[in-house]
């Protein structure tokens, strides 16, 4: 048996590993086009920030270790660009111009995805960076330690805008962040996304919301970012608007597409040719809460995706239950958290959701380093079932969300949430959790 | 409809309260023993332990604002001595040695729970003191503060034993513990009670285990605590071996009990006489993991307990589906947390149980503050169902072991709960959640 995997991170090196060890003599190949495998790519914000941190410490395992240690034949620096299915073969270049072609018996496509580049005059020029891969954040990393960046302009607010907004910020570096839609996070609840807004702003950042980027000027000491407006200097333009999948190599080869134009795959992981996988930032998945297809690239999901894969080229015929949306992400001194559906998503899934938003404390009465906690939760007015939560404030966020995801996985309605037997301790929280307390008033308005 | 409730606590009064709030004509008359009601009793050893704040603090509403503002009929020095089901009476003397007696339509006990206190000799000297009621607490807090305690000793190595244990370091104390069995904390993993056994003796502590508590003599200058091979200096010892249910009110009228000699309630609070029910820390209640009649006492189910009496004393018919016994509790830099069973109570509720226990880290590879966290998993062989969690570390214990609460409330298999797609951010843990990965380990021994 023959497995052929193409993308060296997360999907592609987690599938390759568990393959060669469920059956040590299948012939396992991975072709990555980068260098770089098997680091901590969501790592690369926070070790930015730390001019102490050396960035090699965010790779996990080095390619030759896979090589050496686990009999991969790991094959860095070739891009595959060439699918043909019905001779099972791909075909490709190496960074140095060969070319090359490989036969499978069984192929993962764990492409990724790409940082989205809006297409404006002066995008390619120097001291445009987005953050997608270790060589990206190689660059970024070295321009401020050899103190290039004074004030730099990031191009979007999402999780990886804001975690590279307190990175740079960190660094001393004056930090904006311009984005065409007026709306600061437009998928949370607004109360949750204005404190996060004022926590940012409150930090020295500037945020142009409503702006529009039309071009990028080269001035003599750096950038000039032209937007509707305004007009930013920077030496450092990170744009961060978003990922798009890596399904160009698929969809050539006429493999059916999803959601964002992201690979189709059965909740085996199974592409719709059936000797090719898919799994990772480039393959959509079932959405638990909705039942239906969506498109949410995270990395526990392309780890469990590459697992599933190598159960699946081994026979076992694995499916994974798909994913909740499930998000946490750090702004500064804030937490801000994630799972399931918003008003919007609900509505448009055909719930007829009802919300309730609340402000409470993270630990008990009295207790020392006692903050506010925000709770938004989502339920469903026919069915009475919990369809989402999110959650922001200083303290006790993060883990907390984890409740409410193993709650959607289990299709619990709100009231029996609100009578679960949750632990208490006054330096933990409340005797009423946030998140019971939450239940208990979405409870009365279903 | 006249509702006499028994207890001015946390199922006592949140029971009077919510039935005010359902039925505003309903005559609530609830009777106190104490002067005390609606404090924080779990805050108490924090309080103590931190001299600048001050323990009435703890009180989250006065026995005034439930008279004046809510309209309950709240008699504190008041205790309920002698119930008659027959005439649905219940009589008793105030603590000014007037005797009373009220009758009821509705009663609920909600008498809660004391403290055991060992029979040896010299129990009944000054500077013993337990810590059940807050007025207990002010006496040891004074006692500290007027610099009268250089040395205690804590009979138990319980929760309230050890967080007591940390208060009094924090003060200055020397504390010594004792307990006749020689495993700490043996209700856990051996692996994470040895882990937090160094901690507390890291803290300067010293435990005496497998000592047998023979007498207390009283000296000079205080107490001698004589135990087998071993014998104690102190100004103040403080027995926190565990509490008993006070239901000896309830048992002398008729009335059914059960594990532990708490009072026995069905899954609508409701006990073996039709007119009473019974809530709080002298009622048992239904361990939704065995299925089994279980006694916990704790201070969430408590408070959901007066809810639901409340909602049933107004005809709602509402039920609780019981505890899975969640639990958290602080020492020193320590987190410590269970929920479900261990593999003695698996065993015993006729399970097959299997476990596993992981070492490993609690946010993402090379980031800071990241600590070692241990998770000691349980799972039956038979039907592949998550029986129970414990976890121990620095950090991201208390809110994690939510997550797994939920999963024995859904009574999810181990293979299910590894699936989840629980949120990731390297600032909050691994890709792989340390509850995934313990499951993960679990799956292969199912």
């Amino acid at each position: 048996m023959k497995f052929l995997v193409i993308g060296g991170d997360a999907a592609g090196m987690s599938a390759a590993s568990r393959a060669k060890r469920l059956s040590p003599d299948m012939e396992v190949i991975v072709l990555e086009k980068t260098e770089d495998v098997s680091y901590s790519a969501c790592g690369m914000p926070y070790n930015i920030g730390d001019e102490s941190r050396d960035l090699e410490d965010l790779v996990v395992r080095k390619a030759q270790a896979f090589r050496d240690k686990q009999g991969i034949n790991l094959l860095t620096g070739h891009e595959a660009l060439e699918l043909d299915p019905c001779s099972r073969a791909v075909r490709g270049k190496t960074l140095q111009g060969e070319e090359f072609e490989y036969y499978y018996d069984k192929l993962l496509i764990a492409t990724g995805g790409s940082a989205i580049i809006p297409q404006v005059e002066g995008m390619d020029s120097p001291g445009v960076l987005p953050l997608k891969s270790l060589e990206h954040a190689r660059k970024i990393k070295s321009l401020i330690t050899n103190s290039k960046v004074k004030k730099a302009v990031i191009l979007g607010m999402g999780y990886i805008g804001l975690e590279m907004c307190e990175a740079l910020t960190e660094r001393g570096v004056e930090v904006s962040m311009v984005k065409p839609n007026p709306m600061f996070l437009p998928w949370m609840d607004r109360e949750l996304a204005d404190r996060l807004q004022q926590e940012v702003e409150s930090r020295g950042a500037k945020l142009y919301l409503g702006h529009e980027l039309q071009k990028i000027e080269k001035t003599a000491s750096g950038l000039k970012v032209v937007c509707n407006d305004v007009s930013l200097d920077a030496d450092l333009l990170i744009p961060a608007i978003g990922i798009t999948p890596n399904s160009e190599f698929a969809s050539k080869a006429g493999l059916k597409t999803s959601v964002g134009n992201s690979i189709a795959v059965d909740k085996g992981l199974k592409t719709s040719d059936e000797h090719i996988y898919s799994a990772g930032d480039c393959a959509d998945a079932y959405h638990v809460v909705s039942g239906q297809k969506t498109w949410i690239p995270l990395a526990l999901y392309a780890n469990r995706g590459g697992w599933a894969v190598a159960d699946n080229v081994n026979g076992k015929g694995v499916e994974v239950p798909g994913v909740v949306g499930s998000a946490v992400f750090k702004v500064f001194d804030f937490e801000a958290a994630r799972t399931g559906l918003n008003m919007r998503e609900a509505e448009k899934a055909g719930f007829e959701p009802v919300s309730v938003t609340i402000k409470t404390r993270s630990r008990a009465h009295g207790h020392p380093g006692n903050t506010t906690l925000r709770v938004h939760m989502v339920g469903d007015k026919k069915t009475g079932r919990l369809l989402g939560m999110q959650m922001a404030g200083r303290d006790g966020c993060a883990h907390r969300i984890n409740t409410g995801a193993a709650a959607l996985h289990n299709r619990m309605t709100v009231a029996d949430f609100s009578r679960m037997d949750l632990a208490y301790a006054p330096p933990f929280g409340p005797v009423w959790d946030p998140l019971l307390t939450a239940a208990n008033q979405l409870v009365k308005k279903l």
